[in-house]
């Protein structure tokens, strides 16, 4: 039977990274992607995809760049599938879990998942779960107190499985809320 | 008459910076700091100060190592107060705004605004504008297309300003809550 392991992102995983980035749950809003979207069981459409698709500016080469050079702007772990001995296809990556290095300035070094993915037909079998492990283990690799992500109001099915994992709603809790300075913001205030 | 400047920190600022990272605003509440948030008027109080002060764990040598490295974790610009010539003493280091790259699959870089502080007897200049002026400019600079902060929801005056200065509240518009796994929750998940 076939398994699934969780790895490093390489260069060449790119296409496949942006593969997965282009498709959208159903239901999804506007700029509305978020880690453990993908987790859920929505399942994509692919009208709902054509509709949004526009709106992903990134690209493979961005991709490359940004994620593979000597001052990465993110890091990334895949989900890949490996086949049984026998089984003629060779391994095939699934989903994906895409983190940077955030700062406190009480506690240091945080990790910060911005977005975490797996295909619809591959959902069920705890590959999600087995990504945000990974991650946590590579912030106390690296000396993170942290890890923090963000989360739709809607998708409860991603927001118990943080919370039966152990994460805190600061939103709940604490009050905090996101704001976001968009292109045209930043250059009225830049004086461009 | 003195005039403040905004320029990008040194390490040498480091001692500076974490002065002004242990000043709690008062009605801070436990794991509260947030951008914009030493921006409004709130005096601090020692006794505030004293009973939170153990919360920050981060020290000079950690501030200075993360920051100031080969793959620094954060990036930091500071205000300072340079007096007029004929003034006795020289500049000195008033407010400082914290930040780091973050990355977006759909649009990619973008910068976080960790924090944002400016000592009391200093507010009410627009120093806090002038820093996340300089920071929607270095974003532009190094091709960013966002830049994000979170607030807590009784910071009425630091969401005032950020909405004036074109923010968007993305909890009230898009529904999206922030969630943290600490340590404790880390180590389980990596089995630890």
């Amino acid at each position: 039977m076939a398994s699934t392991r969780i790895r490093e992102a390489r260069e060449r995983d790119c296409a496949d990274i942006l593969r997965m980035i282009r498709v959208k749950p159903a239901g999804w809003k506007t700029e509305c992607r978020g880690a453990g979207s993908g987790v859920v069981g929505a399942g994509e459409e692919l009208a709902e995809y054509e509709q949004l698709s526009h709106q992903v500016k990134i690209s493979e080469e961005a991709l490359r760049a940004d994620g593979f050079g000597e001052n990465p702007f993110f890091h990334c772990l895949v989900a890949e599938v490996v086949p049984a001995s026998g089984e003629l296809q060779g391994p095939r990556v699934v989903g994906y879990g895409l983190y940077y290095f955030s700062y406190s300035t009480w506690k240091g070094r945080n990790i910060y998942l911005e977005d975490i993915y797996v295909m619809p037909q591959y959902r069920g079998q705890g590959i999600g779960t087995k990504i945000i492990k990974k991650v946590a283990e590579v912030a106390l690799q690296k000396g993170c107190s942290q890890v923090r992500l963000a989360v739709l109001d809607w998708n409860k099915k991603a927001m118990d499985l943080y919370k039966s994992l152990g994460a805190q709603d600061l939103t709940e809790a604490e009050g905090w809320r996101s704001f976001r300075f968009e292109e045209e913001a930043m250059k009225e205030m830049a004086g461009c």
